[in-house]
């Protein structure tokens, strides 16, 4: 190749490169690996173990609810219910979040309080209307208590003192690492199978980009752009408040981050969520208020954009939108290690 | 081989035949594979159907509460409660049976009062203090409110009209058939593998046969005889009432199949339960009163056969107990088809 050519190349390979990078960053396949941080990779003794865990009912103050109760990984990865219902049928406030796909998030809670998911592991366990347990301590004392547990926490953390607290969470973090649905029929279609997706969800996708949702539901989990672990993706939700939707759905009757912050400026602000397995985790919203996916994409075309979208343009974004559904990953059960009776109550 | 040789090697096979079958009618492996009636044979469509039922949530009130929930099969197959939470937190009154092997039960329920696990399946749905559902019909309205479910219902019972209560407490029944627990080391020892148990644990079998315990938990599951379905194995208890365990442990306050048939005769008469796997499934009886299993031990002996063991005894007995735990079968998570957004609360 001589110089001429070789800049013919080069501008061409740009060229290429560019317009690449341009579809790229609009549409992005999800990884076939999620992120971990480099004080907890994924590792086979960790992911047992966190799935142990995240199956478990007895770090709940009744034994009756585990991770898996509002994040039920059978179905969509959460409860289908408006908001969730923890020990002694107490009700929480907000729509539980699909853990599927959350290890893409750089913040966790509707509200992004918490910065990774080590951090969210450790916050239903204590909350009241969750499972309830008093403290961590109290946790802890239950998983030392159960001898079958230790071999495990051994095998993922080393001999010297490995049942605590931080490493529970990062087991169940690592589980929930590998509970991520790329291969769609989205993703499938972004890199290059044409006929992945239908030619309703293909108008559907430029409907969805014409509009204007990708503005926040970008990135390969529609949650937005990749930002560090910890820096929430934040929207006002409503941001056009003066629509019936408001009341009827009782879109503002939560204050969102500012609830946790006490900040008038954090009002109403909301981590943008996940678009993937939208058919899987009905109701929708932060209070699981909208039944259904069609009337859901109404509320945000006029809620956010302003904008009132004809039966056609709502049948052909929800038709795009079942294309980020699945596949789930199959799992084997875990086997739980058997409770002592000492431990019983 | 002549006609001598020939009457020689009859009768030493029949010898050995004879003491074979002695030995089997008193010690038997539990089969690899559990009856099924005439009416309900185990297809692979059925249970897996069977599977995604036994996990569903959805046919309860609150949309929390499955047949794992309290029969956990991730662990020893029950919930190690002394009793069982239900709905809206509601406590019931007896101890969660173990799933496991319940397959080899000739009736089921702590009071024998339901003849086959299809008639099981049915109570617990509508159950006010467990899954709490109005009646049958409401569950079946659910089951067919999700259109995923149909298509699972017709490849295991044909296409017309597939969606029954009966057809689902059949696909349960089939799936439990499944959850049987062979290859216990006290399955390997009886057909062969001396090694399978330890000295402490054949001393333990030699005191637990020795002591009387067999007339009650004799056959492959330790339940009793075999009888016809419907049949079941009653058996007073306590037997011996006149000893301090019955006021500590509240042995006596319910009336067992007395409080289902209200005939005296009924008072105190209890199905007899499996003693497989009780290294999972503590605490113990049918009010979960007694967290131990030496001191479940020493309660049996004491109420049913009047004997003081001594700790030695005990200890032996407990070893040999152990013996009969596991293997559980490996098994894959179901996958629940998407609660439409019409189903939702």
């Amino acid at each position: 190749m001589n110089n001429r050519s070789t800049s013919r190349f080069l501008v061409s390979a740009l060229v290429g490169a560019m317009s690449a990078s341009a579809v790229a960053a609009q549409w992005e396949a999800l990884p076939e690996v999620a992120p971990s941080p480099a004080d907890n990779p994924i590792t086979p003794a960790k992911v047992e173990l966190g799935k142990m865990l995240y199956f478990d009912p007895r770090f709940s103050a009744t034994g009756t609810v585990s991770c898996d109760s509002c994040h039920n990984v059978m179905e969509g990865g959460d409860d289908h219910r408006s908001t969730s219902m923890g020990v002694h049928g107490e009700v929480g406030g907000r729509n539980a979040p699909t853990v599927y796909n959350a290890a893409f998030h750089s913040s966790q809670f509707w509200d992004g309080r918490a910065a990774s998911l080590e951090d969210q592991a450790k916050g239903p366990v204590v909350n009241p209307v969750e499972m309830g347990m008093k403290d961590l301590d109290s946790a802890v004392d239950r998983l030392r208590a159960i001898p079958g547990y230790r071999k495990h926490f051994a095998a993922a953390f080393g001999d010297e003192d490995p049942v605590t607290a931080d490493n529970a969470a990062k087991a169940v973090a690592a589980y929930e690492r590998t509970l991520i649905t790329p291969d769609s029929p989205f993703d499938r279609y972004v890199t290059g199978e044409k006929t992945a997706l239908s030619e309703q969800q293909v108008r559907g996708m430029q409907t969805f980009d014409q509009l204007g949702c990708t503005s926040c539901h970008s990135g390969a989990n529609f949650d937005g752009p990749s930002l560090p672990v910890g820096q929430p993706m934040l929207m006002k939700f409503p941001t056009f408040a003066d629509n019936p939707y408001v009341a009827e759905y009782h879109l503002m009757d939560d204050k969102g981050r500012a609830a946790q912050t006490g900040k008038t400026a954090d009002e109403h602000l909301w981590r943008v969520p996940t678009l993937r397995n939208l058919g899987y985790t009905a109701p929708y919203f932060h209070n699981g208020s909208v039944k259904n996916l069609d009337e859901a994409v109404r509320v945000m075309a006029k809620s956010q954009l302003n904008k009132d979208l004809s039966d056609a343009q709502v049948a052909d974004v929800v038709a795009f939108l079942g294309g980020l559904d699945g596949p789930f990953p199959v799992q084997i059960m875990p086997r739980l290690p058997a409770t002592p009776g000492d431990l019983l109550p």
